[in-house]
């Protein structure tokens, strides 16, 4: 399974402008959200992005992707009708291969030589099926992602065979329908906002769109779960952390990660140590 | 001497994109680089704000400065010519009476109850005069800063009459010409990017762009030399810190700064444990 393609989400009304925000990336270079995340997209071997946008976001998203604008290929959601929905609007730019889909506001910072994108599109390759990239995360946080349940692959530590799937569980409905075994108490698998899918994704979300009468078949979630019954479909777990930019301090914590995993370690924490000094000494 | 206008400076084509980062104030509300400074400004009672740009810039700008819009007025910047050309674009907004002079790629975190602009034009309404608030910096850094020898004001801890100025000095002049008593060793008065200049610097720069023969007339250290011969000039410091969010790392530790003195303390320091803790366990 070879992926030369990558959608990327970015029109939620709300975090439109978090792609243009400007970090230091892990080399110590001055870059946009946007323009790191077209460089772990495009290390992972993948040629073409179809960006999925609001209408008039065009100009300054092109300015944004820096020496990656060429790859990138607009696509307008010209409602905001839900996750599902912005995927579904890149339905021709996919056509009939099995694809990267990405969160533009989330940002990847691999603890591994391989970044995020280009591990799990490894595994898809190895495993010749779609999956989606997971982290165990608290029951506590569970309110803020999909979350899957399943069992381990035999022999794959880290790989499981997704059975089921719900958009931000109660703690009781992870309990009841999410545990899987091997992972710290009180922990479930929840989606990190990358998955390598197939196109059958596509029909599925074709087919409930069409029932408008009932909102959640606009969320990717639903989509996903009938993936599961359909044909294999894997959660992996990744050697790296997402960052959601889209939370409070998100932007925040995403730069202080790249810098402390990259170049700007020391620099940042003599920056730190300077500030809480001067701030103790008052 | 009451101020009633701020000249604010964001036409350097390589940081106009600065004031539109997103950051979380102390108050943790999320706005743009240039809403905080904007807030600044009008808490110490300023009406109305110039703001010098690139053309191009207003629509962007516009939006980026949320509730306090109505406030601006824009200034275009036609040509790079450098900051004192750039404040003299200012001269006809300004008019005949003091105003509050800021870079819109720096961010004040105060550690009293009052902004530091509200300080410095208290400052300025006290002794009548013109004042540049300043930060005794060390010596290493004064590459990056303009700086001011003086003596003390008799009674006025924090407050002196400026006698010399040099714009990023070397060591050697600044030991020669800059050495200001009771500092501590190494530490020179370094600008902090924030000043009540009375209209007589407009008529300076006017007096001295005419020679464009010699390139130090376009910036704004020269004309405040001119200055502090013609009238009393002050320096003052202020309780607070300047953040320069041109610098690499400048967005993140103004970030850090204002959640670290607001209301984000706790949680941006359960944050950066997290963080490191979980770098550690690698």
């Amino acid at each position: 399974m070879k992926i030369q393609r990558a959608l990327l989400t970015a029109a939620s009304p709300s975090q439109r402008t978090l792609p243009l925000q400007s970090l230091v990336d892990r080399d110590g270079a001055r870059r946009t959200a946007l323009a790191i995340i077209l460089e772990e997209v495009t290390a992972a071997g993948v040629e073409e992005v179809g960006i999925v946008i609001c209408p008039g976001d065009q100009a300054a998203y092109q300015a944004a992707a820096g020496g990656h604008a060429a790859r990138l290929r607009f696509i307008e959601q010209t409602s905001p009708l839900g996750y599902g929905h912005a995927v579904h609007c890149g339905r021709e730019f996919i056509g009939n291969s099995p694809f990267l889909l990405l969160v533009a506001d989330h940002l990847y910072v691999s603890s591994s030589e391989r970044g995020c994108a280009a591990q799990l599109l490894h595994i898809a390759g190895t495993e010749e099926c779609a999956v989606s990239a997971v982290q165990p995360t608290h029951e506590s946080k569970l309110n803020r992602y999909g979350a899957a349940g399943g069992r381990l692959v035999a022999g794959r530590p880290g790989l499981y065979e997704i059975e089921d799937l719900i958009e931000k569980p109660t703690p009781t409905e992870a309990e009841q329908r999410l545990i899987v075994p091997g992972l710290r108490a009180g922990h479930y698998l929840c989606y990190f906002g990358m998955h390598v899918l197939t196109p059958a994704v596509m029909d599925i979300l074709d087919e409930r769109l069409r029932e408008v009468s009932d909102p959640t078949h606009r969320q990717l979630t639903g989509a996903l779960r009938v993936l599961a019954d359909r044909e294999r479909y894997l959660a992996a777990e990744l050697q790296g952390q997402r960052f959601d930019i889209a939370e409070k301090y998100g932007l925040l914590t995403a730069q202080l990660a790249l810098a402390l995993q990259g170049s700007g370690r020391e620099e940042v924490l003599s920056i730190l140590l300077e500030l809480l000094a001067s701030q103790r000494s008052r």
